[in-house]
């Protein structure tokens, strides 16, 4: 059988069917749903390396929706939709009426009537970023429920205040392809660690997108970070749960060189307080500009007790054989490139740059594979009649 | 005959033929031309309903500039045009040279060189966003005619001083809908009533949009306002005229309580009033500042000698046994939900809420009504080819 | 043979791969290159006016990037990326993290995992952006070597500080019609002069992308302008080389009288003088807002000196039999119309204003065969299978 074929037979021996559900968070789902996705995504990646179409749509909108600044998961976003044939509409909150008194429940229904899919990114605030989708998928729920809509659009997460699920996935896959299998995860050791940055306010959905999910695939997860800088306490002890439940491990630690003694895999990356996170949402939210000021000073103060967290040739030589694999979601802050003291060292982030080019290239592909799952009741039938379907995507 | 069979056969019944031209002003247009319209934007819900594919263009743009803000309109739009085929290309005036002494049919013509449709929002500047649609519309007329232009785009009207088409012909629908059929409206009391808002110089093309396209299907018109919040005089003349014709009834007063009395449907909306809106487009063109504070400053105490104008439960228990429809095109300002004190009392609005939804639902299927009459000249043929196809929309 | 027959056959003739290849300076392709982007605009615009589909690509991205205003180009580019069946997606660095630190070569990957051409405009910084574009280029360059990239997308000039190829080549396009072939412009004059303009910074892309271009094809060449206002020198240079072999002549003048005598061609435009744009692009790239506001003061007081270079029906008599041909990327400044006083007089401009028209109507199609050009090896088989596939454009 084709590499290919195997990979069809795989995704049906997973037996999922998804359909009419939201992707808001991995711990949501189950392992299978979670490795049909991954499946999916790696069919469709294959699939558009032999130069086949993919659209399964003829027409149809994909609404996005940025609170945030985004270059990746903008671009990746667009390219799944083009990817199967929808088209993206973006959610410009400035250019509409949004501001001006209208509900969340009723702006969900406006944007939906001919829309197949919402991806939103509101990673902003602490405790309101999932908030705010379950209660866009409530909306076109019961206007779906309602007969006010004909169609009931599926969210995918771009990232909110606790997972960054398209980030994790693709990660994963990029793991997946390192290690030679998702079996080969089994007993690694994976150091997800705060590093320095001159910027502070980062959101805490990659490390926690990173340690829910990793978690289940009976990886050693090691959480560090300086005292102080914990993440929210609740995803923590669901990711320690899963360590247990699939014979991996799970350990918080507050130095950056025991995480990466012996560590097969480092993710050293920046991220603010729990605390900072929780005070600056509430700043925000009450636009106290001058609080905000002032609590930017006191965090950037703290930040610079912990410039020693970066990411160096020295600390990758504490790992495996010296070797381990670096991961980053970019744009990494390199220190002598876009700071003056970040994240990683030049010549640490130069040696495995073309990796994290190629990690972030999976994030397409998974999030088409959460939209076709959340769209389709049998994915690899589907999929399926596009190979036979046989399709060029470019020429006559 | 089936459903469907029986709206085809009435579309081909009314014999129109509008290939080439613009949809400005609903008083523009036939009496068949705007029931054609209405009968295929029915047919396009229904078709999209069962899930067949309505795309008639392979590729061409749809030029979309939008003057002011939108969120409905704006979704409608990219709806509608997705739906048939054609993709948006907004027009964002700030990143374009248009400022830059760019004539008006100059920039007419240049984004038209491979576009088929252009939807115009130009609402600001009472006696200028219809001026502003004709002197686009006779720009592409002459490079067509010169042969600069390969093809004659033509316009919709996503809302001008004057009339708001796409939205008024939704709202027919949604009252064909409720009361079985358009000429179970005969007879039916309509109540387009002015309505206190927190805010001032909202547009009169959707209280004019109404009473003039509603005139015309036998209804009794009521146009209930304080004094001093008059339309434009030339749209109630019409409107009082075509209701004459029709059969129905054209009334103007001055009291909400009366307007509701018995009415079979309401639809109570702030406006400025003309003399403000008059002054305002003056002060707005000539960037006054001060002058335009100070307007809003007397604007806003005149309508806060009015905010008794609040449709309310009793005032609902006036009309037609306490049962009336109640219309608005949303976003209503709703007293404690999205200001202090506005048009409509919370628990009135909730009762209507999901009905005001599918209101709105309609106008996507209206807009690519408007444009498939503007561009084909047999659109029950095109349409009859679209079900023989039997294309599905998604899914293979 | 038809004319179609013939054009098909011209272009076969030209025996050019250009696959893989960027479009960024027209001075960096054979004469059989642009011949055969010329043809194959030429064959798509014929094409188009027939109502034929020329989709040749399912799906995939076109990423555009403007660092500058634009109107026609960015509606150009988003025609012929729309008649080739490619989704533009615009990358607004405002709302990217671009700002972020990220470095060229990161993100013209991250956009370009599903990209299959990208369109750049960047024209402010002398200088700097044909070296931008290089940059970009490079970078997707390495991608692709090093497998992260599934595919290499090819970078279209929309205009930098050196060159403006979709507007020459549109040109170019216009005075093949206008003079009835390639052929027939040998031995023809054409005038590239300065005008006067009420504002200073225009970039010097179309004056030198006129006279590189328009060199190769056996004309004589007319540079006039100001003292001190001339055009980058190595440009100057290339353009002088081309001239003489082609067998044309090339000549700078200092007086807009001398340039117009006996002229077939003029193409009246201001620019900056270059030492004013070198100076210009330090102080915009060191954010020195006093420093450009004296620029700017000193810079208009110099052009004011010259407000008689006006292209007027005066000096338009001096052209051959009076009646030269007249040129104008557009928008002109047009004296008492956009401005006070300008490059060109309303009433001169007028008799040629739909021919600017008409000059502008080829941009679409000049980008869509440079595209196609990047993009497939063999595009007369190509075209030839999109003719012979015989799919309409619009209707069923």
């Amino acid at each position: 059988m084709s590499d290919l074929g195997v990979m069809f037979q795989e995704l049906r021996d997973l037996d999922v069917n998804m359909k009419g559900t939201d992707f808001l968070l991995t711990w949501e789902k189950s392992e299978a749903e979670l490795r049909a996705v991954l499946k999916t995504a790696r069919i469709l990646k294959e699939l558009h390396r032999l130069g086949l179409s993919t659209k399964v749509f003829d027409s149809g909108l994909a609404v996005s929706l940025f609170r945030d600044n985004s270059t990746r998961t903008r671009f990746s976003f667009a390219s799944a939709c083009n990817l199967l044939g929808l088209e993206v509409q973006d959610l410009d909150e400035g250019k509409s009426q949004v501001a001006h008194g209208e509900t969340v429940r009723e702006t969900a229904t406006m944007i939906s009537f001919l829309t197949d899919v919402i991806g939103i990114r509101d990673d902003m605030f602490l405790g309101l970023g999932n908030s705010y989708m379950k209660e866009v998928a409530a909306a076109v729920e019961e206007s779906y429920q309602e007969r006010v809509l004909p169609q009931r659009p599926t969210l995918v997460n771009l990232q909110c205040d606790l997972d960054h699920p398209t980030q994790s996935t693709a990660d994963l896959l990029h793991l997946e392809d390192v290690f030679g299998g998702l079996n080969n995860l089994r007993g690694k050791t994976l150091a997800m660690t705060w590093a320095y940055s001159p910027s502070y306010g980062k959101p805490l959905s990659v490390p926690q997108g990173i340690i829910a999910l990793m978690s289940r695939f009976g990886m050693n997860i090691r959480l560090a970070h300086p005292e102080g800088y914990g993440l929210v306490p609740e995803v923590v002890e669901t990711a320690r749960g899963f360590a247990n439940e699939s014979g991996g491990s799970f350990e918080v630690m507050n130095s950056m060189e025991d995480a990466f003694k012996d560590a097969d895999i480092v993710y050293p990356k920046s991220w603010a307080p729990f605390a900072v996170m929780g005070e600056r949402s509430t700043l925000l939210q009450a636009g106290d500009q001058a609080g905000l000021k002032d609590l930017e000073k006191r965090a950037l103060a703290q930040n610079a007790k912990h410039t020693d967290w970066e990411c160096t040739d020295e600390k990758m030589a504490l790992t495996r054989n010296g070797d381990a694999l670096y991961m980053h979601c970019l744009p990494a802050d390199i220190t002598g490139v876009s700071c003056k003291q970040g994240e990683v060292s030049a010549s640490t982030f130069e040696r495995y740059r073309l990796r994290t080019y190629a990690e972030a290239g999976y994030k397409p592909f998974s999030i088409a594979a959460m939209i076709l799952h959340s769209q389709f009741a049998d994915v690899p039938r589907l999929l399926g009649e596009v190979v036979n379907r046989n399709e060029i995507r470019r020429g006559l």
